[in-house]
């Protein structure tokens, strides 16, 4: 059997409630999907090797930089670079599908009490 | 300057018009995020060193496998993991994301009218 599973994103991210812990919903080259719920100031970090992709799947997404900010709404989409320093925030509920290499905590390496070391599967 | 730019998929897609021609919209640990517009059939083919991720932002696109079939709606995705033959076809216009390793052609090893070893940014 090679034919691949579809992947609902809306209907994945139904099936869990809580914030900034994010599920793998798929594998792509040593790379992981990843599908999050977001609400309120995350911490600083940055991620030694990996880029960072997040495109917002419903709601609007803020991401502060040392030097900058974003705002990201449904249907956009922003690549951070590895080594960049960063923020996210949202005054409300956001939903987002983020990219990172495999095994990479979400706070990369600035460990903090937001710090997920491994990410469930759904 | 670290900020990096958002990127509005639906305003890149409304920077051209034509099929099966893939642009580069943004670059994520040496992966190409790629946004298409489709129709009608495309060719059978494999990509033998990488994976490759669609997500469908508009419409509905159909992927046949050798075993079976998938039929995606906007908001789905899938992994097509290397080696695994495939032939995307649609029946109207999609519009989707498509990831790939840098530099890949369209067609994978399976060269065709329809290969596009260089893909334009926007």
């Amino acid at each position: 059997m090679t034919t691949p599973a579809a992947i609902n994103l809306a209907d994945k991210l139904s099936q869990f409630s809580d914030h900034w812990n994010p599920r793998i919903a798929a594998c792509y080259n040593d790379n992981e999907v990843r599908l999050a719920k977001l609400k309120g100031d995350f911490d600083w970090h940055s991620h030694a090797d990996t880029d960072e992709l997040f495109l917002v799947i419903e709601g609007a997404l803020g991401i502060e930089f040392r030097d900058g900010v974003q705002h990201l709404e449904r249907g956009e989409m922003i690549v951070v670079p590895k080594g960049v320093e960063h923020r996210p925030f949202c005054e409300n509920e956001v939903h987002v599908m983020i990219m990172d290499r495999e095994g990479e905590p979400n706070t990369g390496i600035n460990a903090s009490a937001r710090t997920r070391e491994t990410l469930e599967a759904i």
